[in-house]
């Protein structure tokens, strides 16, 4: 098998963690969900990032999560399994897990709750991969951590070989492009959704979007578009999808969180659209409402999205 | 036994987590810093919190650290046990742990990662006050988790008999006398390390000041002195520990994170007076270095503190 | 006339600016202001401060209101006169005109918009003190210019001689003792409207309270009883204030800004009073409601201010 | 003449104010600046926007600057002229002495100091838009003045009529893609400096780089070539262009702040270049010291930069 980081390329959605009326992982849209993902054609899958809601997932609810997308996906494309937690041999020990269950990389942040300096960050880095026996992707996802991985830190955990990529979710396109500038060679996802066209044509491997889960071919569309230098049809596919996009703004954030809202919104979708059972998201999220259901299925269809999918 | 409310007052220091030459939970330090604690007459011990690097131990750190105190402790004052994690899952797992090792309360903070609303910050109390057979001490401490307990949460979360106390490290002392103000009969803990005299005087029913793990004797001089009514006594006392404080603005921060160069300082200073064997601060923080040590110890003595003690 | 210093002291209450019908400075209901202020013993005015909304009068109503202060005040007690701009070149100009027009101070703080260093602030307050033939007063405000005025730059300036005194508005009563600490030759006057009894008790000169527009008297008495060391008194009139500072939160913020809520429930409290004719605020602020007006009301009432005043 | 709105296009750059020893407008450098610019083909200048370190000019600076502007330029392309102030008032002045100048459209940001809400800041473009007779151009600097301009207060102020265009210096892709989307005729400038090939790929009616005081050819380079479809070449353009860049990076942050740092280095490079006399930035900014001046030589040289202008 090649080397991971030639295969972190292409569009590889976060996938969310479908949920059934206990609370627990359904097992059923799981792998409905990864079916689907995978006819497709996503080039990749990640479980147990934001949009998975790993920071709301205990340790069996990870495992099963794993334990399902490893043996569903056999191998057909890489598993990149979030490693995400507050220190050093916390994400360690999610990252070791990760790699007994099968992963093909553990995705890792900057350490959190403690504000590290950049120098700590790259230590963080330095010492986890010296301690695990699986590739790491670095995570750049500032809202959710408090702190950034600059450029100098990308740098120099991609020279020092700790990471065998990066995934930007910083939002910031001027950030994205100094990486680029400065590791030509080296694979870096964006997580964007809105940018992801000019990602991929400013040499993205590629692209990590939350709402691939609700239309990955819309992503795969714009993905072979890009990638193929017609920049006006991969523009024109990103303009559907940020029309989709915005289902994320339906929820009233005076009554739920910016979490609850936008995770929703993609589990609203899916179950529309019968890739999943059920929407709900893990506590402590609250629900969105009846009419923001109804008008997030509004604008699914106003996207072309109002079939449902016949089961993968 | 009294209800535990009744028992969450006085001077409650948020031990420090001392660790070996090998980055492993250093037991004969724990056990004599408890000791020290204990003889210097504190009224609590709070473990596994921020000052303990509740975020960077280990969940086999996490046990041992427990297991000692409760023994160590041996039911003399109350131990309290933080339940800090990213999500109500994540939470219940770890208190119930607590409960399990004979904590008499967890602490637990708003969730954090996921930016939540503050509706879904009480219900976050809700489900693991439900789930768990321990009381909980709610954790305000929003340079951690970049979110607020409102006096509007608090309110809410007290008045429900989710959580039996409130530790407010928001160093914000309006919003602390906000929540006096509303909650007159609710057992409310600073964890201001500069303002404890007034907090006191104001009605906190008690202290939870990272910097009694080096002075326990000068926080709780404060807090006899400020509960008797003797404010220019404890204002004295709060100006000499402010002196102190100093030792966490010694390191330079262009060069080792803020959480390293506070908790690097408490154990150098620690370290310095005998309380504990090693200055080490867990993976991945950097080191204070020689110098920065140096001044801690001039500044110990400058205050009072140069005298190594006997171990407890 | 004694040096400024030592009439740094006691309650300074920054002057709302009232507003006629037209949007332009009520001439009548500022006298009426100033005199019933004056009546009630305060030991200064401050005028174009942040309550007086200065960032939205123009040069023509800064000038009117300056006027009328230093005519009606005539040398009873000091004016204080804000000279609030972005840059060190126009607050020289804006602290000439008050100087001009027989200000007795000049209020001044940390260049905005240009996210000044620390150094570079402490150059801003050089450069106007070396232009203007006016004492000064430094104004720390994190709020409204983004920085602060840390325990260096303070220290830096009032050693240099640069500024007579410090405004300290950043809600952060470490910070506050901090400067006590090193300084406490110098006068330091809190912006809080809610700790400003444990401020006096530890040292502050003066309170400077936006509340004082509504009711002067409650801080008065509190100042009077703080200063004596009557802190039980004082903390129970700080209760009362605390309770009437209440009516800033009853605008909602879903609709108006956080300055529009808050000075224009002082505006309306006053107007409530009969102390000013109208509770209008400057453009582009919106107004309260009569829903919001009404509940202004009842706040009075419920702390005994429900009696409109005897015009001064 | 035609609508200025169709003239909002093509490169604008943000002109520095050069300054003589004394801290006074160079007026020779700043009509030699002028005359280089419109050599090179600029479509529009913009006089005191923050690259021309508005915050930090007096009135009577600012009415140099326009003066010689308007003088210089002829006609021959629009003159935009920064009307930043807190409030509305304040903006309401400066806006109508830039009309009676004769600049060609005033350009305005939201409030600042007073945190407004949102639909305070439409109300006070429609204030400004009511009481001056000029054109308005929204200017989103969230940097400077702490609010952002959102989607909706964007779309709100241009339906109404209330501006004519928008600068979005956001550094925001996704917010500047959203703005587009929703106002497609709508000209709307990007005052990055770092993805204006994707910008104006996109849509952008022109550019507004800091940056392209220092080298204009490379921006009108880049938008003749993004704007005719040549992607490869704009983004090629713009690497360069971002390399270049990396002078606002050269000033130690430990020392001088980041608008001392990028504004010092945009003058110094243009010294180095004979553009204008001197590098010194206003008051209380710091200046740059002879390394840091010879490492952004260095770079000039790096990017073509170092042959000196023949002057215009």
């Amino acid at each position: 098998m090649p080397d991971l980081s030639a295969r972190l390329r292409g569009v590889i959605p976060p996938l969310v963690t479908p949920l059934d009326e206990t609370g627990e992982v359904d097992r059923d849209s799981l792998r409905r969900l990864i079916g689907y993902q995978l006819e497709a054609g996503v080039h990749g899958v990640f479980l147990g990032g934001s949009s998975g809601e790993i920071a709301l997932l205990d340790d069996g609810q990870r495992r099963t999560v794993v334990e399902i997308a490893v043996a569903e996906v056999a191998g057909a494309v890489p598993v990149l399994v979030g490693a995400i937690d507050t220190g050093t041999r916390r994400v360690v020990e999610q990252a070791r897990r990760a790699a007994a269950l099968g992963a093909d990389a553990a995705v890792v942040t900057a350490p959190f709750y403690v504000r590290p300096h950049a120098d700590e960050i790259v230590e963080h880095f330095r010492l986890v991969h010296a301690a695990v026996d699986l590739p790491l992707v670095a995570y750049d996802i500032p809202p959710a951590v408090s702190v950034r991985l600059t450029p100098d830190v990308v740098e120099a955990i991609a020279e020092a070989g700790f990471v065998v990529g990066l995934k930007d979710s910083s939002g910031d396109l001027s950030n994205f492009r100094e990486n680029l500038r400065r590791l030509p060679e080296f694979p870096i996802l964006t997580g964007s959704e809105l940018f992801a066209d000019l990602a991929v044509r400013l040499g993205a491997a590629g692209i990590v979007p939350g709402l691939g889960n609700v239309d990955p071919h819309g992503y795969l569309r714009l993905y072979q578009a890009a990638s193929a230098g017609r920049l006006a049809e991969a523009t024109a596919e990103q303009d559907r999808l940020a029309q989709l996009f915005t289902i994320t703004e339906v929820a009233d954030r005076g009554r739920i969180g910016s979490t609850a809202g936008a995770l929703g919104a993609f589990k609203a979708a899916m179950a529309a659209r019968g890739m999943i059972a059920h929407g709900r998201t893990n506590q402590p999220l609250l629900p969105l409402d009846e009419a923001e259901i109804k008008t997030i299925a509004e604008i699914l269809r106003e996207v072309g999205l109002d079939a449902a999918i016949v089961a993968g």
